[in-house]
C-alpha cells in the first residue's frame, strides 16, 4: 500500500474539460519543495500564508507552460492541514495536463480519488461523517439534499453521535465500576435509571435510522411512479415537466437495476421519475396483471402520480382507481386529470364530482392539459408541497442519507435492544456492558474513530479525483 | 447596449460540471461592495489584495450555501485591471449555480463571453492579438498550438506589429512633412531608401501571413488524408492511432462543412484524420471517378496517408500509386505497407524492392501490421518528424494562427504593395502617403488599436463564459 501520508499529491481540482481557468491542488510536506522546482515568481519559501501570487510554471526542460496564480496554505491553516499550494492555470486540457505532468516529474504523486478529504480526516480536520458529506456536497443537486449535506460537512451528525456516544460512555462506566467491586456486592448503577437512559438512546439511534427513508429520497430523488393507461398522457406530462425544469435534468442509474431514471429538480426538491409500463386495457376490462407488474415495480416509490385521460368512461375510471387506492398503502396519490383542454363545462363539472367522490381523502386531485401546460404550475406546486418531506424544513434536523450510516445505525440499535433486554432481565453487568460497547463501536464507525483502510478505501473511492 | 464598463459582472470561470472545487469570478468597481452583501467571513475591504481567506456565503433569505476561499485581486492588479474578487466553492453545479444568483442578487451581472478578457484588452492590460491568444490558449490541445498562443498571449506578434506600425509610421511622418511644405518643392524622403524601407515591410507583413497555412495547421490540426483501398486496413489503422493517443481524442466540427472529423495528438502535435472514402476496384481496374472524388477531398490535406495491403498485385498498387503520386502535388506522402504479419520473407524482400522502385524519393515508405500494432512506433516517428512543421521549433517564432489576423495581413500587404508601385511609379507623395496610412489601419486593426464594437463583439463571443 502507498504510504499515505509521507507522499506529497496533486491532481485537478476543477471540473474536467476546458474552462476559462482551472485549478491544480497540491498537499503535502514537499509541497512547496516541489512546486519551487517548476514555479518562476516569488520565493515560495517566503511567501505567507493564504497569500496569492502571479507567475509561471515551466515544464522540466524549462518551457514555459502556463502563466498561473500560486496559493499557498501553509498547514495546519488548509483543507488537508498539510502544506497546501493551489494552482490557478488556464483552463485548456493540455495545459492542466502538462501542468501535472510536471509536478509529477518534479515529485508529487496523482492523488487517488478523495484523497485530500482522506487526508483532512486522517489529520483530524474533520471525522469521517463530515469527510463523506464533503462527497454528498459536491453531488448535491437540490436545497434540500445540500442542507442535509452542509448540516453534516459542519458536524450537525457528528456532534448528535458523540453526545449518543457520552451518554454511553457515562452508562457503561458505571457498569463496569460495578464490575471491579464484584466482590463486594455493591451497586453503584440505579437499575432503572440505566433502563431509561437505555431507552433514550434507543429511540434517539433509531430515530436516526428512521430519517433514511427521507434522507435517502432527499438525496437520491423522491421516487415518484407515473401510472395510467397508456393513452392518457404519462410521457407529455414527463416531457412537460422536464422542459420546465427550473434546476437540473440528469440521468441517474440505478445502482440495482439497469433501468434509467429522470431525475428533475422542483421547486428545490429533486424528484426521481420511476418508468412504469403504461396500463393496457383488453376487451374493455383494464388487464390486471398490468397493474400488478406496474405496482410491483412501484415498491420504493413514495408518490404515485395516476395520470388520467379526462375523456375516459367513468366505470374504466372508477375501476383502475379502485385497484390503485387499494395498493397505493402508504404512499402519496396525485390523481392528475389531462385533456382538460377537450372538455365542455358540462363534462368538466361532471368529471369533477365523479373524482371528487373517487379519490377524497385519499389523495389530491389535479386537472391539467399536459399538452398546453394548462394546470401544471398547481400540479408543481402539489408535488412540491406534497407533505413527505416536509418535516426537512427544519434546517438543523439531524437526517441520515448515507446507507453506511444506516446500516451502523441498525446494528447499534440491535446493540442497545440487547443491553436493554438484558438489564429488564436482571443478568450480569459483564453482558449488558459487552452489548453497550458494541452500540458505542458501530456509533464510532460512522464517525470513523473505528475504521479499518478497507473501510477508508471503500469511501474515499466515491469522491472524484481532486477532491 | 449595456454599459461595458459600469456593471460589475459574474461568472463560473472553471470549466462546467461537477468538480472537487468551482471558481466564480467577480470584477468591477462595485465587486467588494456586492460581494460583502452574501459574504460571511473577515471584512473584505480591509483585506489585503492578492490574500485568501476562509468564509461561507449565504443567499438572501441568510442561509448558507457553502463554506469558500475568498480570494481578492485589488485594481489595478488583477486580470481585468478592475477589483476582482474570486469565490472557490465546493464543487457541484447546484452550489455553483446558487452562488451566482445570489450574487446577481446582490446586484452583480452574468457576464458575457470573453468579457473579463475584454475588460483586461479596454483597461489596457493587454492589446487584441494578446486578448484572443488567452481563447487560443485555452482551446490549445498541442505542444505547438499551444507555444504559439503562448507568445502571442506574451506579446510576441503585438511587439512585430508595433515594429511594423513605427516603420511606417516613421515612413509616413517622412511624406507628409514634404506635403507641408509643397508650395517650396524640397524632398525629405529619399525616394529609393522609401522604396527599400516598403519592401522591408511588404516582405515582413508576407511572411506573418505566410505563416498562417502553418499556423492554422497547427491550430486546428495537421489536415491529413488517409486513402488507399477499401480492403487495405484504413479504419483498423486509424483506430490503432486513436488507441495510442497519448494526449486528447476529440471530435471538432469543420466550421464550413457538415463532417466531423478525428484529431490525435502525436509526439505533441495534432494531426486532424479527414475521412475519405475507400477507393474501390471495379472489374478489376481502379475506378478513376473514385481516386478523383477522394482527391478533391483532400485539397486541404497536407499529409497523405496511402493505406496498402501488402497482399495486392503489384500491378494494382502500381497503376493506384502512379495516380496518387500525380495527384499529390506539395503534399507529404506516406506510402504505408499493411498487413506485413501475413508475408513471407519472400514476399517481404519483393515488396520492399517494388515499393523503393515506385515510391522512391517522392515520399515516406512504412511497413506496418495495424491488426497487431507492428511497426506502427515507426509511422507514429514518422508522422511526427514529417517536415512541414519543422521550423515552428523555434520558439520565438511569430505565427498567425487566426483568419481575422491573416485577413487583416493581406489587405496590410495589398496597401503596401500599392504604396510601392506609386512611389516607384513617382506619384504624388499624398497618394503614397494615403496607402501607408491604410496598411497601418490594417495593422492597427490586429491590435485592436483600431477597433468597433462589431469587431469586439465578434471576438470575444467566441469566448467562454468566465474568462
Amino acid at each position: 500500500m502507498i504510504n499515505q501520508l509521507e507522499d506529497t499529491i496533486c491532481a485537478i481540482s476543477t471540473a474536467p474539460g476546458i474552462g476559462g481557468i482551472a485549478v491544480i491542488r497540491i498537499s503535502g510536506k514537499q509541497a512547496i519543495e516541489y512546486v519551487s522546482q517548476c514555479w518562476q515568481g516569488a520565493d515560495i519559501n517566503a511567501m505567507k500564508s493564504h497569500t496569492a501570487h502571479l507567475g509561471r510554471i515551466a515544464d522540466k526542460d524549462g518551457s514555459i507552460l502556463d502563466e498561473v496564480v500560486l496559493t499557498l496554505f501553509r498547514n495546519p491553516h488548509s483543507f488537508t492541514g498539510e502544506d497546501v499550494i493551489e494552482i490557478a492555470c488556464h483552463g485548456s486540457t493540455w495545459i492542466q495536463q502538462q501542468i501535472i505532468n510536471t509536478l509529477i516529474d518534479c515529485g508529487c504523486r496523482p492523488a487517488t480519488g478523495g484523497e485530500f478529504t482522506r487526508r483532512a480526516y486522517t489529520n483530524g480536520r474533520m471525522d469521517l461523517s463530515q469527510a463523506e458529506a464533503v462527497a454528498d456536497l459536491i453531488a448535491s443537486s437540490s436545497r434540500a439534499s445540500h442542507r442535509i449535506a452542509f448540516n453534516q460537512m459542519r458536524g450537525a451528525f457528528s456532534r448528535e453521535l458523540s453526545s449518543l456516544r457520552e451518554k454511553l460512555l457515562e452508562f457503561v462506566s458505571l457498569i463496569e465500576l460495578e464490575l471491579d467491586f464484584t466482590e463486594e456486592d455493591v451497586e453503584f448503577a440505579d437499575r432503572s435509571r440505566l433502563l431509561d437512559l437505555a431507552n433514550v438512546i434507543k429511540s434517539t439511534v433509531d430515530s436516526l435510522a428512521g430519517s433514511f427513508a427521507v434522507g435517502n429520497a432527499i438525496k437520491n430523488g423522491i421516487p415518484c411512479a407515473i401510472v395510467g393507461e397508456t393513452n392518457a398522457g404519462k410521457s407529455t406530462l414527463l416531457n412537460h415537466l422536464l422542459r420546465d425544469d427550473r434546476a437540473l435534468v440528469s440521468d441517474i442509474h440505478g445502482t440495482t437495476r439497469d433501468v434509467i431514471e429522470d431525475t428533475i429538480t422542483i421547486g428545490g426538491t429533486l424528484f426521481r421519475f420511476i418508468d412504469t409500463a403504461g396500463i393496457r386495457k383488453t376487451d374493455d376490462t383494464i388487464e390486471s396483471m398490468g397493474i400488478e407488474r406496474t405496482f410491483k415495480k412501484l415498491d420504493e416509490a413514495r408518490l404515485v402520480l395516476w395520470v388520467i385521460d379526462a375523456n375516459s368512461d367513468f366505470a374504466d375510471i372508477e375501476e383502475l382507481g379502485n385497484r390503485i387506492l387499494e395498493l397505493v398503502n402508504e404512499k402519496t396519490l396525485i390523481a392528475i386529470v389531462n385533456k382538460i383542454d377537450t372538455l365542455d363545462t358540462d363534462r368538466r363539472k361532471d368529471i369533477e364530482s365523479f373524482m371528487t367522490g373517487l379519490i377524497g381523502e385519499k389523495g389530491t386531485t389535479a386537472y391539467i392539459s399536459a399538452k398546453n401546460g394548462v394546470g401544471t404550475d398547481t400540479l408543481e406546486r402539489i408535488l412540491t408541497k406534497s407533505l413527505v418531506l416536509a418535516d426537512t424544513d427544519d434546517a438543523n434536523q439531524v437526517i441520515v442519507t448515507n446507507a453506511r450510516h444506516y446500516e451502523a445505525l441498525l446494528h447499534a440499535s440491535e446493540a442497545i435492544t440487547r443491553a436493554i433486554d438484558g438489564l429488564s432481565a436482571g443478568i450480569s453487568g459483564d453482558f449488558v456492558s459487552q452489548d453497550i460497547r458494541e452500540c458505542m463501536h458501530y456509533l464510532g464507525e460512522i464517525t470513523g474513530e473505528i475504521s479499518t483502510d478497507e473501510i477508508l478505501g471503500s469511501i474515499f473511492s466515491r469522491f472524484c479525483i481532486g477532491k
